[in-house]
């Protein structure tokens, strides 16, 4: 996490109060890398025959997680100004489209009746998160309020606990087990 | 470790004595941040069944910590005044707290005989800080000398060699070669 | 990755225009080291035999990419001038000559018939890259466009999906899968 | 890493001549880190029974490397004047001696037969060091030119490719190997 928040001058609550806004921008911004962590991490462990496609779509969503941290300071340096709140949306949008792109990628090599196939499953949530990015980037220029809380809304659908991940990682295990056990006999 | 010293203009010791508070409250940091490093890696490698509240739990716990290098530069810049060190301890306050319920959720998913179960056991340590971080917290506002000298008891406590880290790591590596030694067998 | 670019001033898309070189330079250098990483982390796990020679080799080629930071912020700053622009080929020519000499101590330590020797083959990119690094710091001199298009160009020669490095890996894999098979037998 | 340089304003190499200290100090500071970064790496993955003790050894020694970008800079910006220098020559000294606490804990924890223990041996590198920084530390107050030759001197002692490095990864992978072949028989 590359995420800072700058020391400020002064020795009381009043040189933190315009820092309210950088700490906001600052949790929602860590929420949000650390779902793509979690997940990443796990959806990595799926994979069993690496190609070059997806080691490359993988430095694409890194590519636009690592601007994260610059439009997370924007906003928070403008109080959440339009045209930052914009750009910030924007960023999340492709880092949305290149982790569905980096799946696509992993499941084709797969196989359909893959683990991490079976997991995702319709993935309700990973097709409403790019729609309500386009909706948070177009309110955004209503007012800030109703953009804000949309940004909040994909955290908080993304932050209930993962039932599919859960699975993933049960049946990884399980497998793993079952292979240990199996193998001398 | 994102903690920062700041390189001084000028090239004698006189440039270096402000920097004397830095690099103390730089010390207080290391020692807590190497402390939670240790004891979470530990109790990270006991986890044999993950779940999204354990991810979750975790992620809460990082961002406390992640806030630690934050609030010591603003202690460092400020001669450890009263509400730079409250903050302080409050930040220390919920990494302990984050850290007990990620603690909580990995031994109710493990079972009550699991091995960071036994290992914790009444564990003393974890129920003595929170109140010295409180104690600190409050202290300050009389004089920041006790409350420093809290701050530095709640890390010399932790420092003593814990026995029950070591008991979890032997346990580990003796379950393992167990394992390895009976399986072909 | 340490590539960073600085928070604007300002809350409109103007404070954001003298960024476009910044953000060139940026995904430029994101993707060289993109490929310099990806490349270099499959390179190691075909190692056997680690040597001190390897060791300082591998130093080495990390000394020059960890000067790329500071020439990709120096030639966004001076949008693409010509004397930051040679600096900038010339680091990424050492760091090509590093990796040939890490390569080469590689495969000769582990012998002509190593699954890196195989991979690599002839090694037309390789031997390519160098040449152009040296076109595009001369070039430089008479139109930064020449040069900007040659170092894209190199850039575009390593992104296209790299089938050595699937060989490798499918290899890798294939190896360790027979060998686990062949195991208990 | 964290060792940085900043990046100079202005697009020639005359804003490039007050960087050749800085640049001088970081190729010091690279080489001294990445020694540590390849011993340290190599003696941990001998340890087999961790301690409390180790694991405090082992932070103590990050401690004073986690300074060396801090006086690099420092001795960087002041032209190796005597007063940085002098405070560069300590933090790596304590570092040398923190190396030495570590490595002794580890063999008197693992026995006096230990792998680490034979491949260490008499150990004239590691008891020569501490005497040259020493002599760097006073030198300095006379000339920096004998301090900075000492310097470069210890980082060249250690720079010649460390046979027992080698043999302690050679007998490794070999115990590995007669385990692995050994293990279904």
């Amino acid at each position: 996490m590359v995420l800072e928040i700058k020391v400020p001058h002064g020795n009381d609550f009043t040189v933190l109060k315009p820092l309210i806004p950088v700490v906001v921008s600052y949790i929602l911004s860590f929420i949000y890398i650390g779902i793509y962590w979690n997940n990443h991490h796990h959806m990595m462990h799926t994979v069993k025959h690496v190609t070059g496609g997806i080691l490359w779509a993988n430095l694409h969503l890194l590519f636009w997680l690592s601007l994260v941290p610059f439009v997370t300071g924007w906003i928070g340096e403008n109080h959440f100004d339009p045209i930052p709140m914009a750009l910030y949306g924007f960023i999340l949008l492709m880092a949305a489209i290149a982790y569905f792109i980096l799946r696509s990628l992993i499941i084709s090599s797969q196989g359909e009746n893959s683990l991490l196939a079976r997991a995702v499953g319709n993935d309700i949530k990973g097709k409403i998160s790019p729609i309500l990015y386009l909706l948070a980037i177009a309110s955004n220029f209503v007012s800030q309020w109703i953009s804000g809380a949309l940004y909040i809304l994909v955290a908080l659908i993304w932050l209930i606990p993962d039932k599919r991940i859960e699975i993933i990682i049960r049946e990884e295990i399980e497998t793993k087990h079952t292979k240990t056990r199996s193998k001398p006999s």
